[in-house]
């Protein structure tokens, strides 16, 4: 008899914004398969068993779960934020395309969750109030001179940009570079985002111009966003300000 | 005394996907503003109360609601999805920035959701499991000559597109435009996902070539992706196919 498969994400770290969906699937799921920092986060109980792995080892978690699904086993696959960007919902897709028969007839359930832009957006106003998108800053799978016409491309259409994996040990230059890029197109006083681990004890959350963007306020699981030509603060006695993005624009 | 304003969304429409901290925040407040259909959404109890608006009504709702604040209320402003993507988030901020310094002083608090782009993907696979962007095909609040240019941007980028609002019965023709627009730019093969209502009795969901993407299939509160040209579909025997964009691009 086959298992299942549930591709979940457990949002920003606050568990507040684990949706009960999740929550339940968790509950439900048997097998748990994820980088370690994301496992921690869950309560297993009695019956309920974790593979922890490297978060530069996706393809091989997916084929690890995939095989565990075959088997019989109710498997969760956990991700940070939201299962499907930049995480290990497409790694599971990749997997079932190359792999073998068995692993098409599996149920396959992916769950959304919050992902990280939209907590750090909530935690400053509204950045993302108008068309943006979201980058991964990595360039492990895709070339470095891709990532930056995207910039480029996107800064000029006007699109608020969050950045995803904008730094690591074995990236050290790349955000550097970026802000570089998007200091061509933009107003310098453009403001930028830096947030990580919004809502908890060891949040940070830094709001400055682009021309004083500095790649050391952010570390691998920071999540970056540019405002556009058109994001605005908004000052506020005694209050963190606001940042926003109008919804008109170019009227 | 003065109140509170929090800004919460309900999420895509399904009940276990409306986070808990929203549901805290909810549960705490004592009246209501948004879009009639959004605050049927509720289970208000004794002691609060609700004042429904119609979906062009935004910053009208959004000063009426920090008004209600500075009164004293405990208010709480609802969106769907995610109050900080195209939803009253930066209403609230654009009512701030041009109203009364009474205004500045409220403490305001945006609580992120499940935007509806997420619950679509999640459905489909993973085709927002690289860079991908979120546009609105409104032209209420900006020139279509705009969005066209964007369009035809992030299109060439490579960007995966999620629209938001890509049609009305003030706005027939747009959604058409837009496919017009990126058949020229993306192979027709291109994988198109219509979603609304996603997980509930009323979903409709349908993935589509760009070929034959058609805007019939879409309404006011449909969602729909456009791939890349590397976002791929992998048939299932007996399955939905799954939709997915992989993590690697141009190599």
């Amino acid at each position: 008899m086959s298992g299942s498969l549930t591709i979940v994400g457990t949002g920003p770290g606050n568990p507040g914004q684990t949706t009960p969906e999740t929550l339940e699937a968790i509950a439900a799921a048997e097998l748990f398969f994820g980088y370690g920092p994301y496992l921690d986060r869950l309560k297993l109980g009695p019956g309920q068993s974790r593979v922890a792995s490297d978060n530069r080892e996706e393809i091989d978690r997916a084929r690890s779960a995939l095989n565990a699904a075959v088997r019989g086993a109710k498997v969760c696959v956990v991700s940070g934020g939201d299962p499907g960007v930049f995480a290990m919902a497409a790694a599971i897709c990749e997997a079932i395309e190359t792999g073998p028969e068995t692993w098409r007839r599996l149920e396959i359930k992916v769950l959304p969750g919050v992902t990280a832009m939209l907590a750090v957006a909530a935690r400053a106003g509204a950045p993302l109030g108008h068309d943006f998108c979201a980058i991964s800053l990595s360039d492990n799978l895709k070339p470095w001179e891709l990532i930056e016409r995207r910039l480029r491309a996107v800064a000029e259409a006007g699109l608020v940009i969050a950045l995803y994996n904008p730094i690591s040990r074995a990236r050290p230059w790349q955000l550097a570079t970026a802000f570089k890029i998007l200091r061509e197109v933009l107003p310098i006083t453009t403001p930028v985002i830096f947030g990580r681990a919004v809502g908890r004890a060891d949040e940070n959350f830094v709001v400055i111009p682009l021309a004083e963007a500095d790649q050391q306020q952010a570390d691998m699981a920071t999540c970056v966003i540019i405002g556009s030509a058109e994001t605005r603060i908004i000052e506020r006695p005694g209050l963190d300000p606001l940042v926003y993005s109008p919804r008109s624009a170019g009227i």
